[in-house]
């Protein structure tokens, strides 16, 4: 897979607490210049960042993150909030806790009520992997493949450890009812980034991959990007 | 200073992204036993924790939490979403990126507009010291003093590092309209409590305090709680 075919499935991803306007136009230049899938930003510079790459890019964002423990109705609300700010796609953190309780149909209740509030924009539900048992990860990948959530995704990045290869592989199996992935957390170059790739993942969230990619590009300005 | 003193000052916390119905009840049930000045949890868990401990100990959430930038409107519908719960504090996290961009006024107005949705509830400021140079900590103690928050906090737990004793000793020596400090993150003995507090923070974010008050117990049964 070619660098321009895996930054074309990458959120090109800037979710440091304490960053500015000035960081995040820089990746939103980024991303449009790289042609990434969306860059994917903290909900406070969601329209500013619309009205900035004017339609040339989808604006992703995340919702209850990284915890996943605010209630529903402030999921629901801030991700209302985000879509009306123009965010196409929703990166949105389960409540741990309810898969740990076995309560796996308010958790599917709970991922629906926020697919609802995303109206036409994408909902990625991020599981927290390096949190979970074996048993709790397939449990959470029947959950979300039965909800009417279009991803299911591995990581926040703010937690132990991000996404593994044995994971994808082993969700890629079961999914049966059209459920994307997304692997994110942890994948650092576009090597990685290929290998999830090729084991089923259909979406990357990833901060570094631009500028390797245009390290690479530096040493061969030949080369078609 | 008593174990009883520091833990009347103390948040008994449990802010962890996995968390359970079941262990929240063990962190309740300390507090009450304890008299904690509060037992802080996830938002997900106020409704419940209110009707647990039938008005036995104040329930404090945390707002925008970990990494403070949700939107002011989110931020402000979740502050009235745990007042309408019962929470009696909240915890907010600032955006740290306007602090960085030099929007002191625009911090200011969110503060002020969460501390409205907050009611009757009390408001500390979440400001994440350690992500702030010197010249920031001094900044973000103008504007929250400045507002009509109750507290500043200094960390949320989940950043690199937590409080320390200098900055307390640097907001003590600069409040002057009665604004509050509460210190936490990285403060695991009572002796570091009591620190804290005689260098000026009234009140503490911990979550091991109770153990050592109870094993301290355990070895002096006789003693006092």
């Amino acid at each position: 897979m070619t660098a321009k075919e895996i930054l074309s499935k990458t959120d090109h991803t800037l979710l440091r607490p304490d960053a500015t306007w000035q960081q995040i136009q820089t990746v939103l230049d980024e991303g449009m210049a790289f042609g990434t899938a969306s860059v994917c930003l903290p909900p406070c510079f969601v329209k500013e960042a619309v009205s900035y790459v004017t339609g040339a890019l989808p604006i992703c964002t995340v919702i209850g993150f990284p915890n996943g423990y605010a209630t529903t109705a402030s999921k629901c609300f801030e991700a209302e909030d985000a879509v009306k700010n123009g965010a196409a796609e929703i990166d949105m953190v389960i409540q741990i806790g309810l898969l740990k309780e076995g309560k796996d149909e308010a958790l599917f209740q709970q991922i629906n009520a926020v697919r609802q509030s995303c109206g036409e924009s994408l909902l990625k539900v991020i599981v927290e992997t390096c949190m979970l048992t074996e048993e709790e990860k397939v449990r959470v990948c029947r959950v979300v493949d039965a909800s009417d959530a279009e991803y299911i995704k591995t990581s926040t990045g703010f937690a132990g450890s991000g996404a593994a290869l044995e994971d994808i592989i082993l969700w890629k199996s079961m999914i049966c009812h059209g459920t994307k992935i997304k692997a994110a957390g942890g994948i650092r170059t576009l090597a990685d980034a290929g290998a999830f790739l090729a084991a089923g993942a259909s979406r990357i969230g990833a901060s570094a991959l631009v500028s390797e990619a245009r390290a690479a590009e530096m040493k061969n300005p030949s080369a078609e990007r």
